[in-house]
Formats: C-alpha cells, sequence, structure tokens
C-alpha cells in the first residue's frame, strides 16, 4: 500500500513539474479531417507537425477557451462556429476553404484546401484582433509602398541593378525577386495564382496551385482572397506561441535595421537590459499579464499590444491589434516627424505641394490627413498609463518632454541638410524634383540617410530610452556630421558647372 | 503516519527544487514605515512593488544578511543600523530621509522622504561598495565630462542643433533635455530641485519637489545631497538581482557603441559564446563566485568586478567596486592610450601643452597624472589571476604580448591621421586649435573617428580577444582606410585657398 | 522499511530531476594518469577542471558511448583503442604524446604530454567527423590564407601600420602579433615550437615548450605535429558541450563581422526569431537530433552538420564536418559568387589571368578548380532535404529562386563597380594591377567593401532569409550608393593629371 501512496505521490510531482514546464493545456481530440492531414503531412511534413503538436491549438478546443474568465480568454468569438468546439485547431480547421472557392483553393485528396491561411480564416475564433489590424497601418504595409509613386522611386534605387552603359551609370527596374525579398519580405507581397504546378510525391500526384510572390508573411501582405496582412509575420506558424509574439526578437525581424532600429534601441535600454538577464524567469505566456510579477520590464508588446493588468486584477491597457493605438507621433520612415495618418491607408496623403507625403519638404504637416492634437493626447495617455505601472508621474513627464524636444531637434537637423539639398539642386549640383529623382544620385542617398537612418534612430532612441543609437550609434554624432559632409561635398563643387543628370 | 512522511517529503522536496530556482531567502517581515508605502503605492506605482517583492531585499533581514560566512556576505557593515536588524529591506530603509533634510525630501503623508535613492542610501549596508565606487572614475563621470572644456566642445558639436545661416551652418550649445539623454544618459545627469509640482492622485493631493536632470540613472550621475553616482545603473531597480549586474546586458546598456564597444567584442569573443550558449545552466547568484563551477566563462563582472572562488574556497580575486583595480591602461575615449588616471577627477589632467587630455596630440603622456608602473603591473597582476583560474601562464602571456603590441600599432595608425589633421590644419584647408573648434568640421569628424571609434575598437578587440571588432567590424580595415580617406580629401584639395572657418 | 523506500523514492525523483537538467550520463572512473593530472591541476587551472567535470566525457565511458544505438552514437570509433574503454576521458586521454614524440611534446612529472590538441588526438573516438573535416574548407582556411599572395596583400593593407613620410604613407607589414588576432584568429595561426621556457610554480619548477602562434583555436590552425585546424573552435574546451556546438552563438564568433555576416542574418531572420524566443524549451543535446520536436527552427548546424531526424526515426541529414556538403555555391570572402572549390586548398586556384582567384574580374569562372553542376545539384538537394522538414516544396523552390536570382543580380553591382574601378586604374587616377596593389588606396577601399561586404551580406541574406541585411543595412542600399559614390569619385577627378602610386 505505502508502495503504491509513494509511486502515486511521485507521479503527481512529476506531473506538477512537467506542468511548471509547458502550457497547462491539456489534450484536445483532433477532427476527422485533420486527423487525415496528419496521416500523410507526419512524414510529409514532419516538422510542422511536430511543432504544432507544442501548440495551445493543438491542445485546447474552442469550447475550453471560450469557457475562461473574460480577461483571461485568448480568442474573441462570441461562440464557436457549428462543428468547431470540441477538437483541437489543426490542420483541416485553418487550411479547409469551407464552401468558399478561393483562386487558391484546390481539391487535395478528400477536401478542398487552401495554402495560404489568410486573416479571415485566423477571425473565426479571434475576430476582434482580425477587426483592429485591418485599422491598422501595418496592414496596409503593401499597398502604402507600392501605391505610393515617391517610395517607388526610392525602392528602384535601392533594388534596381545598375549597369555601366555609354551616357553613364543605368538603373534598371527592380524585378519581382528582389523586391520580394528585399522591401516587400517585411511589407509583404501580393500572393497570385498563377496556373499549377504538378507534384509526383510518395503519396501520389497532386496538382497544386503555382503562386507568384511566395513564400511570404510579410504584416501587409496581399493575399489571394484579397484580405490583407499575414497573422503569421508575428504569431508564427505552426506553434502560434505567445511567449513568442510576445518577445522582442518577433519584431525584431522587421525593426532592427537602420531605417527602423526600434530592437537596437531596446537592446541598450534599461528595459532591455533587464530582459535579457531576467526573462528566463517571466512567464510569458499568461493572460491576462501582471506587470511587474508576470514581467519585469517591458518587451515590444507589453508597450504596444498587449492586455496588461496589475497585481490585483486591474486593468493597466487593452489589448490592441491596432498597434498604433497607443502612438502619437509617426517617427520613421519619413522625411519629417508628423503625428500619425487617420487612415491606415497612407498612399492617399498628399502634402501642399501634392507630393504623397505627409510633410512638405520644409516640414509643414498635411494636416487634413493625419490625427489631431485630441486624437494624440488620447493615444498618449493610453501608453504613459502603461509606463505608469512601473514608473511615477514625475518620471514619465520627464520622459515625454524630452521625447517632444528630441522630435523637434531630429527634425531641425533634416531641415538643414534638406536646405543644403535643395541648394544643390537649385545649383545644378545634382538633378531633383521636379522632373528628375530625388534619390538616384550620391549626394542625394547621403541626404535620404540623414531622414531615413539617423533622425530616425535618435527619436527611437528618445522614445524607447536606448541613448547608444542617439549619440554614437547612428544618431546624433551622425546627424551633425552629415550636415557637415554634405557641405563639405557643396564646398568642393563651388565652382563646378551644372551638369546633365546621369542615367535614369 | 507514512502518509504523512510522504507528504512531508515530498513539501521537503517541492522547497528544495523551489530554492534551486529562487534566492534561498526566506520571508522577512515588513517594517511598519514600509507597509505604509505599500498601502498605497501596490496600487500606485504596481509595477515596482512587484518587482521589489521579487527582490533580496524584501525576502532577507539584515541580521540574517550579516550573519552569514564571510565570504557568502552580500553586505558590507558591520552592524544593523538601530532598528533595522529585523525587517525586509523595503520603500522605507531607502527612500525615509531619516532626520537628514536633503534638498529633495519632502513630507509625504506621515514620511519625510526623498526620491532620489543616492550611494549613500546604500551605504548603510554596502559601505565599503560605497567607498571603492566613490574612488572609481565612474563615480566622477558627470564631472569629468562637464568640467572638460575639450570634451564639451565635442559634446557641443554632437548634440548642437546646426542651422543654414547667412554666414554658412550655424551650431547652436546644446539644450539640456538633449544632453540628458545622449551623453549624460550615461555619464549621469546634475539633479536639482527646482521647486515643487501638487499633484491630485487617487489618495489625495501631493505637493512633490520638482527635480530637473529627471529621470536619470548614469553612472556619475550628481545627486541632490551633493554625492556622486547612482548604484541603480548597474543594481536595476527594484529587484536588485545580482544575477544582472553580473550578467553582460547591464554593462551593454553605456558600452556597446562604437565609442566604447566592449560588448560588442564580448559578444563575437570565446567568452560571449560560452555565456550565450550555456548560461542558462549557470548559477549567476552564488555569492562567492565559483569559476568553473557556477560559470564556465567569464562575463564583464568576473573579469572586471565580482569576488571570485576556486572549487576549494580558495579566492581568485577580491570583489571591488573600484572596476579599474584590474585596469592598468585606459583604453577608449581618448586620442591615445594611456596609463590609467591616478584620481577619479580627470578633469583635472593637463598634457603638456596644457591641454585637459593624458598625452598631447603627438601621444606624450602626462604622466604626473597617471599611474606607475609599479601600478599598472599590481593591477595587471590582479587581472592575469582571474585569467589564471581557466588559462595557463603560458596562454596568458600571450594574450597580454598582443594586447600591448596592439595598443602600440593602434596609436601609430591615430598618430598617422592626427599628422594629416594638423596639415590640414597647417595648409588652412581646416581651421583647428588653437582658437577654433578641432571637431566641428567635416574633416575633422573623419579625424575623431579614428581614434574614438576604430583605435578604441581593435584595441578592446585585443584586450577581450574578439576578432572581429578589430579586423572589419570598424577595426584595422577602417583605421587603414580613414587613414587613406584623409589623405586622399587632402590630394584633392592640394591647390585650395586656405578657407575661413565655417560658422561657430 | 517505508522510510527507506520514500529516501529511495526521493532519491530517484532527484535523480530523474538530475537528468533532466544534464545530460543524461552517468559517472564514470578516471584513468591513473588522469586523476595524476588532476591532483595539482585542480588548484593549478581549477576553473578547466570544473569546466571539464561538466562535460560528457567525464561522465562516460567509450565503451558506454559505443555501446548506444548507431543513430545516437557521438562515436565514430569502430571499437576503444586499447586500455580506453573503461575511463573517463580525460586530461591524460587528450594530452598525452602515448609514445609519439611531437614537436610540442614535454616531459611533465611522470608523463609525456602536449599542450596542443590536435585532430589526430580527437580522432580516436571521432575519426569519421576528423576524416569529413580535413577535407573541409575550413581546415585549410590558415593555407588558404597565407599561401595565396592576392589575399596576403589585402592582409597588408589591412593590418599593416601606416606612417607619414616624406614620400606619403608608407605601409609597413604587419606584424606576427597582429595577423594572430586579426585575419588568423579565425583563419588559425601556425604553432611551433621555439624553445622553452622556464616555469616555477607552486608545484615545482618546469620546463615547457615555448609555443609562437600561440594561444589560437582558429578553424585551420596549423598544429606542431603538422595537423590542421582546431576541433576546439567549435567544441569549446573543456566542456565540449553539444548544445554549445549547436548554438549559432559559437559560428558567430566568426561568422558576424561585414564580411561574412552569417550570424547577423540569423539574428534577423524568422528561423533566428524562432531560435531566440523558444529554445529555452528545447533540447539541444539529443542525438540524433528530430526537427520539430527537439527545435522548431534550425541552429547553423541543423543545416549544415546535424545529423537530422523526423518524429519516425527517419534521417532528413546525415551528420558531416566537411560543412560544405550542403552548399553548392560560395557566397563570401571573393570578388564574385561561384561554384565551391573542388579541393579544400583553395591557394592552388588560378583564374584565366593567372590570378588566384575563381572567378576572373570580369566574372568568368575557373571552371576547372570548382565543383561542376552536377555537384551543385547534389549539395543542393540534400540542403533542401533539410528545408522540407518543415516546409512545403513550392516555398522551398520560391526561396531557391530568389537565391539564385540574388548571386546573379549582386554580381552584376559588384561588376558595376569594377567596371568603374578598371576604368579608374586605366585613366591613372589610381594605381592596380599589373605592378601595383589594387588594395591599398581609398577609393581601392571603396571598392572593396562593395564585393566583401555588401554584396556578400546581400547574398547572405538572400540564402538564410534575413532580409534587412540585404536591404538596408549593409545590403542592396549600400551596393547602390557606393556604386554613385564611385562614379561621384570619379567626376570630381575628370580633368586630373594621372597621379604616381602613393608609398608601398
Amino acid at each position: 500500500m505505502y508502495k503504491k501512496t509513494v509511486l502515486a505521490a511521485l507521479t503527481l510531482l512529476a506531473m506538477a513539474w512537467w506542468a511548471g514546464t509547458t502550457p497547462a493545456e491539456t489534450a484536445a481530440p483532433f477532427s476527422e479531417a485533420t486527423q487525415a492531414c496528419l496521416d500523410c503531412h507526419v512524414q510529409a511534413t514532419p516538422g510542422i507537425v511536430a511543432d504544432w503538436k507544442k501548440s495551445a491549438h493543438a491542445k485546447t478546443t474552442l469550447e475550453a477557451a471560450l469557457g475562461k474568465e473574460p480577461l483571461a480568454r485568448r480568442v474573441s468569438a462570441k461562440a464557436a462556429p457549428p462543428g468547431t468546439a470540441k477538437t483541437a485547431v489543426g490542420c483541416a480547421e485553418c487550411h479547409l476553404s469551407r464552401g468558399v472557392q478561393r483562386p487558391d483553393s484546390f481539391q487535395h485528396d478528400a477536401f478542398t484546401v487552401h495554402t495560404v491561411v489568410s486573416p479571415p480564416d485566423c477571425a473565426r475564433c479571434h475576430p476582434v484582433e482580425e477587426e483592429q489590424y485591418r485599422g491598422n497601418l501595418m496592414s496596409h504595409a503593401w499597398g502604402n509602398l507600392v501605391h505610393n509613386p515617391l517610395y517607388m522611386d526610392l525602392a528602384k534605387h535601392v533594388n534596381g541593378v545598375q549597369k555601366l552603359a555609354a551616357g553613364g551609370l543605368q538603373t534598371a527596374d527592380p524585378d519581382a525577386a528582389t523586391q520580394a525579398e528585399s522591401c516587400l519580405y517585411c511589407h509583404g507581397t501580393e500572393i497570385k495564382v498563377d496556373g499549377a504546378v504538378q507534384r509526383q510525391t510518395d503519396f501520389g500526384e497532386f496538382s497544386i496551385p503555382r503562386l507568384t510572390g511566395w513564400p511570404n508573411h510579410g504584416v501587409g501582405r496581399k493575399n489571394p482572397d484579397g484580405s490583407l496582412g499575414s497573422c503569421g509575420a508575428c504569431h508564427s506558424r505552426h506553434q502560434f506561441s505567445i511567449a513568442m509574439a510576445r518577445s522582442p526578437y518577433t519584431c525584431s525581424e522587421c525593426h532592427k535595421g537602420p531605417d527602423v532600429p526600434a530592437y537596437k534601441v531596446y537592446q541598450v535600454s534599461k528595459h532591455g537590459n533587464i530582459y535579457y538577464a531576467m526573462n528566463k524567469e517571466w512567464n510569458l505566456t499568461a493572460v491576462p499579464w501582471t506587470a511587474g510579477r508576470d514581467f519585469t520590464a517591458p518587451t515590444c508588446a507589453a508597450c504596444h499590444v498587449s492586455l496588461l493588468v496589475d497585481g490585483q486584477g486591474n486593468t493597466v491597457a487593452q489589448r490592441s491589434h491596432a498597434m498604433s493605438d497607443r502612438i502619437w507621433w509617426r517617427l520613421v520612415g519619413l522625411i519629417f516627424s508628423a503625428p500619425h495618418p487617420r487612415s491606415p491607408d497612407t498612399s492617399i496623403i498628399r502634402n501642399a505641394d501634392g507630393q504623397p507625403l505627409p510633410t512638405t519638404l520644409d516640414g509643414k504637416p498635411a494636416a487634413g490627413f493625419l490625427i489631431d492634437a485630441a486624437e494624440q493626447d488620447r493615444r498618449k495617455t493610453r501608453m504613459t498609463g502603461v509606463c505608469r505601472a512601473c514608473h511615477s508621474t514625475q518620471w514619465v513627464d520627464g520622459q515625454m518632454a524630452r521625447l517632444e524636444n528630441t522630435i523637434g531637434a531630429s527634425d531641425a537637423m533634416v531641415l538643414a541638410a534638406t536646405e543644403l539639398m535643395q541648394e544643390a539642386w537649385r545649383r545644378g549640383l545634382a538633378t531633383g524634383p521636379p522632373g528628375a529623382s530625388p534619390f538616384d544620385e550620391y549626394v542625394e542617398r547621403l541626404w535620404v540617410e540623414q531622414w531615413l537612418f539617423f533622425a530616425n534612430s535618435t527619436r527611437f532612441a528618445s522614445a524607447m530610452v536606448g541613448a547608444d543609437l542617439g549619440v554614437f550609434e547612428q544618431g546624433r554624432w551622425d546627424l551633425a556630421k552629415r550636415v557637415r559632409q554634405l557641405q563639405d561635398w557643396m564646398d568642393l563643387r563651388r565652382d563646378a558647372p551644372p551638369k546633365a543628370k546621369p542615367g535614369p
């Protein structure tokens, strides 16, 4: 008898230990359709299956997910769609076309399926998040780039192959494959169906739609069904771990380069310092997420996305997948800072000079397209509410005053460079708009880096409190040096005759 | 009976497991004053409270801390200050002004408190560390910058806003907010009281001193009470985790940028490689810290700060918060390498030409202000003692010989650039000292990067054995290219007439 | 009785818990010789001993290692060498010279030992890996550099100290200490014995061979016994953790800088994103290594080295220490991309113009020295087999098509820069080959970065799917800007008279 007791106790203890190291979900039965998928795919794509088996999707049912306390719920559907309540969320639950013939739907054994899972698929269980994300700048990242002729001109002069020809350097239009792994890797490609491929496999012959723009998981991907975005950009397939979505590494995939160095700022911030040193002791999967207890410094998600509570269960911040809900200035990607755009579709913006930019070249905002001061204030209040979970009001006010100051100072440094650039255009030392690209010549690229790299970096360093990126690591040092470099470049050409524009 | 035994055994086991994953501290009672703070602040600043509750401060008493074996002690006080022995170290223990009216003390409910905890507060339990730190260069980081006119001139030409005016580019003096998040973020601000703010809160109305230069946790912060430094720079509030202070991320907050890329070197060193791959299996909280057992490669703290022992309990290195105790050369931040300064106040240094620099522009050391060869040797012996815990003498000697060689070679590359710079000044291609800033023009900034970025990086890469930073990642490649670039810049202006200095 | 049972059960449980956190090896007895080493070295080099005690070497015997299932085996010897089967692999097992008098063997107490453990030492238990590695480019990294006069000319103009002399800048030949911590840190030094040093220690006086080129653990190190390579480059002493060899940090020690930014690409890839966020839940020590279960995204080792299986135990990829077995293009380190070399000794390669390069300056491959299309295809098939463990065929094909496109586009951008460089040489604006170095002048260094930094980075970003490094972080942005910068440099010197070559 006591042997049995000991054994039972040990088993219990082992289970408790196990429970402490894995998501506390019980097993869930698979639907027949999902089981049919698994029968072959456990061999055809074993890594995907094994990864998915670790997911909450594989271990819980929608019924169980819906039964949780409101603040603890990870699904926002009011009820389970017919026939989905009591099984795991498996291959079939996301990849079956379910009576809607999409452009990329195809017959695959007994099922009509589609490869490209799109936000409407996720919306069956997560409708609130899908709707919020539709209102988010990021879901329009593809169109905001390709429908803005000025940005496309920049993309051409980044990605187009150059050739030394008789009349000088010629820049070709960039090819689709290059664009797909360059700008559109993060912005998202347009995925279209272009006929079919026949595939011989161990399980028979299949005809599969040929997808162009594939693979891609960019945040603003244009899907074959016409929807925008890829939830998988942050909720990586096929484990869809909330711990991963909350980790700063996820955002760093697109927010690390010199044009948008948010992650680099985080790395040298006190927040980052605490995260890297201490996160192995944090609970990154708790819903809701308790500030100070589950985590002792914010990750990107904590400030910008997640539902946060305090130790008493009071809500610190609402969950939002319209990531700009807590952002009141647009600090990056453009020549000058400006209030956030009203519409997630920024390709509609025109400044006073008719250019598709939120400010003129001397910094005047295209106010009609941008949020007003009251909305800025609402968003700032949401963000500072997050700050105040761990910081005193005076701390937060001091920090915010510095940010406003830095926005002004960095814009002034861009203005100085832009005035020099305009002088170069005026004097014919370079050829710019109207009529010529402002992005192709060497000196123009020097000017571009002033705003696209150095001013962005300085503002991010201020906003997220990581000093290095605002000083010697592509910050103020470079802002100051670049103005002098442009001056030096012009001085040397003081008496040069105007030159014809080199190549296209 | 056996049921009870099993239960007891399981409880014991669970406790043992728990003890293995958290600091082995038992709960400690809170003082009445701390409890009064918590009553409101659990709601007012819940993240701080939750964070602090994870700290050793919250879980132990000074009496218990003082009762440990000497080598295991984390406090250096000889005895507990009156009335503090038997309670946790909470809000009140650090934030109460205790009869000393500081400039930032204020009446807060029943208590006189101060917001800015300063080294004298910490010294009540950690007096030895506070004293050591006072002798440390880092505690003087604020004054060493702002009282050195040459450095302030550099800071102006990094942080000052430039404007295109009639006579050319004008550089304004940098504003305080910019300085605070630029140079002074790490060096420390001067925090002063400037009147008071009234604050309406859920708990009533409060009058709180308005602090300028706040927030800040720079290593050389000048506190309202006149003391220097912020222990919180490395011992991050409010968990004050020793694991965090020992993690390289902590140092990286200020030692990562191109001017002082220690962390970047660590990242590509074998030491870093081992740390990143293996540290999840290390014991980062043990005191004393056993080389090879608790950790298998040093972090920054292991080489520069921590008390280290070997497996037999023999002391490998004494704890020191005068971080330069194991550093015999000053490798960064200045034009040439030099022996470490004697005094932590470097603003007193004058070279043979009267400049506030430890060497002349041709590299001659201001020997009277610098440690002598005997002291260099003592410090080197301390450091190599750490190395030899895991490396043979021949390994260490070979490594040290390379460092000395690289100090010479990198200084020679700076000399070549400096001679070119001086030629440019002589020929009037740029305007330098005396009479004009050596830091404002483009070509001068090219010269600055030679010593401030590339030579520093090369020497750090040698000292900490991370090759990349000494070769193609801002190391020798850039040192060599920059000399040629300066030559190229001069060649092009061979026949140029001397030009007037552009703007201030 | 029940007390004993409980005690036993608890012991069992503790062991199970312990087993879950450490390699599942039981203790192994030490050989007498190893015990003799330990008697002194536990005090002489305590860190090494403590580190080794954590190793599988210290915890297992060769007999036990040989007894495992073939796929689970970590040794490739068919049988244990005489007398080694039943003891741990300790100091003596690797450092005793065993009757072979090597140049660096020396008498040390009762034993003839050598400091530098070389691949033949490791081959006693791991002969297959040692043989594979001998066929690997990396094992020849030292000779491939020092026996290629063109590379050595580049190394001179990176590492040589420059001096401003009467006739202009003079570049000295780099000294051995600099080379050892610069290029040869990763490529490997040549270690030779140069007399002996006498050493007074706590354990008596010793005479120890003086080693030149020491310390070093470069991948192509030339050892005193004439063998090539250092297994310790990746299998770090003295824990030799397989988890560490599989971690991306290990490769980053040499593959992070701008010349070979593989690790930086990994950091911004989805694979890296998953690794950093999730690896604490992975099993990095399992042999064989199961895709999707033990790890959910590849590390460097997964794609390039490790034995991989799927959940059914089917082999996905064979283990290979000839790292290029799954690589069909050589993307870095050279002016243009080319098929991988046939021989690991690349110093034998000559292009059509007689230069020691795999292509001519206009990109024509030295086909006789490079693998043919059929071998390229075999290697590509091995790699895509790894991809397909987790990705669909269409995904993989799309990715591979992009890589081929990017190889062509990046080579075209190098060609444009090279044509400008050649024009500069032709017009006498710089002096190049034949007769003068192509690497010493400023403009030549601008050209070098085009292929050594930017084109490499762009191709790596494509191959490993980390967009940032192919766009604004030293990728296409820099490729495009640099071509225009070279043009700008030439334009300014349009009417300049040819100049004499500056210094050597």
